[in-house]
């Protein structure tokens, strides 16, 4: 498999490449789209298949546990077939719900030029382990992880087992969400160039045989360029920034908010401490980025966290914003990451073993009855030449 | 109101009084039925209605939140009359996913005698929040709060602001869930008597503007001895024991497992401090326990965390028990706590000002359309004598 992951701090999508970006898009599609359906078909080929994946660091233990199961997702190595349903997975994005993951994979799908067949639909591959939703649509695993770095730890052990037990190949991992924000506009898109915790602290902290160890919360710089790249200002009528993201383990009194149902400390203290993060870099707060950039870094996995954000924190605490005006925020993460995978599938690749598919060979075909179709979303169409916004 | 909670550590159903008890049930139910169905229909009386709630230490700008968005819960004060729709509320019941949460509103809608209209069925009043749901059934919300401490803290603040401003009478707050167990049997039922950190500290940690601030994590020990009385060693083919309980805030190291996505410690490091913890008279461990625990005692709300262990840490990490075997003891605290509501709600009643509702009062209304049905579920039925197992 090829490096799917890189581009550094490349911009290829900045203002005056758009319209070339265009262009290329429609030339490259045919060939990545070909290799995609290839791909989903075929399974990963005995002789091509890779030995390992790229992830170290991790638990030497894993080798032994036959089989190894992923309990909360309700996946295990001896009834999934790891390598052939999820050894083509280059992007794992992460979000708060499983509705908004599922519509972010359907949206997803069109974005990348996939479509599935008529007599079906996605399938919540974790449905069985009822605390996570997990959709596949090509290279791309869609995940929900609830509320906080506990929440989310747990779905990210068990993704990293499976990019290990699957063998991936530097997948890239995205968080996309909402957020407070500190000092930027309502909307605002906020790249995290580091997760720090309340006292500004860039490390995750848990506790192993009741010692505290500390876990450097850096994320992928270049990655974070890329994806901040994506953002088309002659289009897009909101800011898009990179900043220290504040990462807490409580919404309301850990996030200094006046309307939690315990408040022991004054508006004018509040106002001081968010003044200070604003001083110190801090453009947003939320709460899963410390366990996300702990967990993947010290896998070699890159990472990134892509949140909008619902409100001003300096400005209150309520989010009194009209549901459709925050339905439409929330998409904009979706959109730039959507444009970040584009741009790698079609521009990444080095295709020229790959042939062009028959016809027959990629349409209409219902999965196998009990089979869980590899790939996710397994027929293509043909993908639109721009995204839908 | 009256007070819903009272009781202490009564042993009302102990072996040798499960006979009485049968033969009171079905005595007692009529009055009290009555009385929740006039509750239903009519809402609070202006001059019943309580001022305030029994809930203190409360942050003093609630008065100010006109309206108090409850952001995750989807609901707010302006737009949903507390005190009609929530007033009647005496006990909370959490537990970790929606789907299971769903399954024991219908369960105890069962067990205390109440039932729906044909027409209707349950709603989720949090659906859209997204993030957690909630049930109501008569006198019992029921709610699902993710995993981990910031999830369910999250669930409480805007829980407890709800009892607040629905000027509730003393609320009893109970989590019923899965757990690990230390050096207990799998399917024993662990009722806590508190709540300790990876250190064994009492205390629930959270930054506030960067400053640890440590709050207690006791339980209530008569609403735990109530829950255990509620246990028949001659039906119930388990044990239910009361013990301490370690919270963790990571499923996998935290819990100094060699099964995760890393594990930098040995098997023999793993058994010296899970044997340490047995020593210290630690009995399970999960993850939300020390939030719980904190934020209910900090509000003067009586909380138990009922749990069933679903593997012996001591003999292993990977849940291998079959998935039916794992939902009939998962149903084991729902059976428990149901019965201990049952109990509350027929024994500790002083209802002799109420009369027995026409039987056109109670039976084969559909709500109206768009309104809340006060009470959750509509209509009565005749409870079984004993509850279903």
């Amino acid at each position: 498999m090829c490096d799917v992951g890189g581009g550094g701090s490349r911009k290829l999508c900045s203002k005056s490449l758009f319209k070339e970006l265009h262009v290329a898009v429609v030339n490259a599609q045919s060939k990545t789209l070909s290799k995609l359906v290839r791909q989903m078909k075929d399974g990963c080929n005995k002789d091509e298949q890779p030995k390992e994946s790229t992830l170290c660091g991790l638990n030497p233990c894993l080798k032994c546990l036959q089989p190894d199961i992923l309990y909360h997702l309700g996946l295990d190595t001896e009834t999934t077939d790891f390598p052939k349903v999820f050894g083509d997975v280059r992007f794992v994005c992460m979000g708060g719900t499983p509705g908004r993951m599922e519509n972010f994979a359907y949206y997803l799908m069109q974005e990348i030029g996939l479509k599935i067949n008529a007599a079906t639909k996605l399938r919540d591959m974790a449905e069985a382990g009822k605390r996570f939703a997990l959709f596949k649509v090509g290279p791309v695993l869609c995940a929900s992880h609830g509320m906080g770095c506990p929440s989310i730890s747990i779905l990210l052990h068990e993704l990293i087992k499976m990019m290990h037990h699957a063998k991936c190949q530097d997948p890239v991992f995205i968080r996309i969400g909402t957020c407070g924000g500190i000092g930027v506009d309502p909307g605002t898109v906020v790249i995290s160039s580091e997760a720090v915790d309340g006292r500004l602290n860039p490390a995750h902290e848990i506790l192993v045989h009741g010692v505290s160890v500390q876990h450097a919360s850096q994320l992928d710089e270049g990655l974070a360029d890329d994806i901040k790249s994506c953002h088309d200002p002659s289009k897009d009528n909101y800011e898009t920034i990179i900043g220290r993201t504040m990462c807490t383990h409580d919404f309301y009194e850990g996030q200094s908010r006046l309307d939690g149902a315990f408040c022991e400390y004054t508006p004018e203290m509040k106002k001081t401490y968010l003044e200070e993060l604003q001083n110190q870099g801090v453009k947003n707060i939320e709460m899963e980025s410390l366990a996300l950039a702990a967990l993947t870094s010290r896998a070699n996995i890159r990472a990134a966290v892509v949140c909008v954000a619902i409100l001003n924190r300096l400005n209150g605490d309520q989010i009194k914003t009209p549901h459709e005006i925050l339905a439409k925020w929330e998409k904009r993460p979706q959109v730039l990451v959507a444009r970040y995978i584009r741009k790698v599938l079609y521009f990444h690749e080095n295709d020229s073993d790959w042939e062009e598919p028959d016809e027959d060979e990629c349409e209409g075909e219902a999965p196998e009855k009990g089979a869980t179709p590899q790939g996710g979303a397994g027929d293509t169409q043909n993908a639109p030449p721009e995204e839908a916004e």
